[in-house]
């Protein structure tokens, strides 16, 4: 899409699209209205994060943090621009990125000065070839968040399909043995499951084709959300790359014996794409729904205002604030000259997880009304009880989404035991799971179906007794097939 | 310098130079001894933080979140390539950066996509002019933390003058007024002088000379520190734009009566220049002393250990270690198989605050034996005082190691009244306070005494009656003559 096509999108300021019906157009819509990014910075797929999506975003970025260093990851920064010597240690990873690369020049003649970094690996691996001597410098174990930049020539969509994909981290292992490098790739698995709890959605994790592999790794397990349009997301992979990169780029150790040994290594990403995923499933047609966990305000508080008791009750929404503050909850005070209903309106478009209000009534009653975004739900509650409610409301309502995610996904997917029936279910906007042999040529008639969708990969943990839904051999692996993002 | 020259600069991996006698040789080496950056990542001024200096960055960083989203700033993300056009509405500006721009290209033809940005102005300001239309849009108050990237053609020096100038802020804020405008500027330097306090280290404030001013700016503010060899090195400048850049990039309002007008503008923008005079201020002959507050550790614990006790021993230092996390100080323990020495070593490089002691004696006399690596002190504290007195000596050192930074800095400022004796007290090393009528001509005949030292500044608050060192006139400017970095 041009920058023109993507402007045009917004159509703004029209209300909302329904999500449901167009899906597309509402995650344009709703990343503009919502202040996620500014799509109109005149570079095709660089957007602005405004600061409501940035903070939104910074809260998930904050969680990896926690989570990796907790697990003993080490966060390291490496330059953006990488030396094209770096880059062409590894040839075959270099010409995949080749064509997909921006260069950056400078000086008098315009020399050529390296790739502004396309993903991680040609700007780490020559350092940790020097850093890492012995086995007594293994495990290495570390990651960055930074940008990664890539001339994408497809439909560019923020946050999902970016050129300059922001906050996006690399974890990159390296391991003396195979085993600890397999036992450090489930680490990540299980990092990234927090992750996706994190964000209340339920992701399906997969197998990637051998085919799909970084070239001359040994495994890769992906992690896939499932759009209410049936399309496949991938969002988060680990890689598995064994000694393939080890070798190219240097990594060698020495053993207890002296002996020279090639590192076993693992690397694993994702960014903003975990954000676009939350965005979508939780979002309806009144704008976002963010779980708890990220969502910038947590609380707003909007006082219900009469000339008459405004002084009374501007004391009492002061003072609640303070409470929330107090209990570590994130609150914004709507203290604008707005109408009560354009103030719920602007807060239910952020998708901010409660509204507490209070009128002239409450403060006779002394309680505090709040409602629900993700449900509508309005409760009265005595204000003595009010943070351990709101404490508990914010807990339920993360839990609700992850519920709901779950239960959708599982409706989004359906089983299909031949290709006829694979098809329907595509053309109903389903992602349909299969029985595959794993051979290629079974891959290509799958292919062939329909139009765009694919095998993008077989459930890791899965299995099931069935036949082959292209050869009808047997086999018990389960494959995923969905059109994807 | 080339990156040969910095890395047998680095002459590893000999013992640490003095630092008061080869002061840049010693900054170099302790760089890499104690994992602040690694310099041998292979591109001139471009460096990969290790992670215990990464750690101490952003714990650097993180505060001036805290800072600046106390005081209502809001943090945005802008893309890191700015398009050409962007950069051509403000063609003086530009100009300043044509020779040290990177760009960027991409594509079949290599066409060029941009320029990597060297700083906000021309990627912020267009999307500025978009979201402000009325007076209800002002003020606009926002930062970012990002990357900025010049390509020097001077010697480089780590964390000092590079080419990837990472974990760089930029505050930019519009105005309805000239007034608020210049009251912003001023919030602005006391979030300075907060970062300043937290780094402890006291710096120099003063107004640039008008001629060093952003083109068309009506003020500029700039934070120097003094290092121990009397140079001034610039650290942190408000910039007080007014309406010059706004008038370029057209940001414009409307105020109540429906009536145009201009915004006025402040910029104002730091980084790891922070950390850098950090590090030099601080440290000693025998490495890092982190302040407390930037220390990513700031207690280690050692356990003395000698075989027959050594279990008994490593259940007391593992209480320790937990007694300390749970009163929030950052604690690490080494229970590496090295000897005491050894490790007492290692973390004084590093510059950890505190190293608390166990050995069998302690375990006796119920104590743990702490010693602060400011001054080297040794006290034994009775375990159950341990937590408080840990808190309130890593509270004495934080303010020992500015007041000390105080006196220093004042020491090495010396006040000369003739050109004769600002010479005498140049060739001793010092930094220089002067009269000056701010004139260019008594610039130009300073600038003449000595090779490379010149007048950065005045001071921003200090007055005194004088006359002019150069030309004998009457004035109460006080004006800083140094080698600056």
């Amino acid at each position: 899409m041009t920058k023109e096509e993507e402007e045009e999108k917004l159509e703004l300021p029209k209300v909302l699209r329904a999500k449901k019906k167009e899906l597309s157009e509402w995650y344009h819509q709703i990343l503009f209205l919502a202040d996620i990014v500014d799509i109109r910075y005149n570079l095709k797929g660089m957007n602005v994060w405004k600061n409501y999506g940035y903070e939104t975003m910074l809260n998930l970025k904050r969680y990896w943090d926690y989570v990796f260093k907790k697990n003993g990851l080490k966060e390291l920064y490496f330059p953006q621009i990488v030396p094209i010597e770096y880059c062409e240690q590894n040839p075959e990873w270099w010409s995949g990125f080749k064509e997909q690369g921006f260069k950056v020049i400078a000086g008098e003649k315009d020399e050529i000065q390296g790739a502004l970094r396309p993903t991680g690996e040609a700007a780490m691996y020559p350092m940790y070839a020097m850093w890492i001597k012995t086995f007594r410098d293994l495990p290495l174990r570390a990651y960055e968040t930074v940008s990664s930049f890539r001339y994408e020539t497809r439909h560019t969509r923020p946050l999902i399909r970016d050129r300059e994909i922001t906050l996006w981290h690399e974890i990159h292992t390296v391991h003396a043995t195979k085993e600890d490098c397999l036992k450090e790739a489930q680490n990540h698995i299980e990092y990234y499951k927090q992750l996706w709890d994190f964000v209340a959605v339920h992701p399906v994790i997969v197998d990637k084709p051998g085919w799909e592999l970084f070239p001359g790794a040994i495994g890769g397990i992906e992690f896939y959300n499932i759009t209410p349009d049936g399309k496949a997301m991938e969002n988060g992979s680990v890689n598995i790359l064994g000694q393939a990169y080890a070798k190219k780029f240097n990594i060698k150790f020495k053993d207890k014996e002296g002996k020279e040994n090639i590192g076993w290594q693992v690397c694993t990403g994702n960014g903003a794409r975990l954000l676009a995923a939350a965005l979508i499933q939780h979002g309806d047609d009144k704008g976002l729904v963010l779980p708890p966990n990220i969502a910038p305000y947590q609380v707003v508080v909007v006082p219900i205002l009469f000339e008459k008791e405004k002084e009374i009750i501007m004391k009492n929404v002061e003072k609640l604030k303070e409470m929330f503050e107090n209990a570590g909850i994130r609150v914004l005070l709507d203290d604008r000259e707005e109408t009560p209903g354009r103030k719920f309106y602007d807060w239910e478009i952020k998708g901010v997880p409660l509204r507490a209000e209070i009128g002239p009534e409450d403060i006779k009653k002394n309680q505090v009304v709040i409602v629900k975004r993700n449900d509508g739900k309005k409760i009265a509650i005595k204000k003595e009880l009010f943070i351990s409610e709101a404490n508990s409301l914010l807990k339920t309502i993360q839990e609700e989404l992850l519920k709901k995610s779950q239960k959708e996904t599982a409706e989004r997917i359906g089983y299909a035991d031949s290709l006829k029936k694979m098809e329907e279910l595509l053309e109903k906007g389903k992602c349909v799971k299969i029985n595959w042999c794993k051979k290629g040529e079974c891959y290509d008639r799958v292919k062939a179906v329909k139009e765009g969708a694919e095998i993008f990969g077989s459930d890791y943990y899965e299995k099931k007794k069935g036949r082959c839904i292209a050869c009808d051999e047997e086999t018990d692996n389960l494959a995923y097939v969905a059109k994807t993002y």
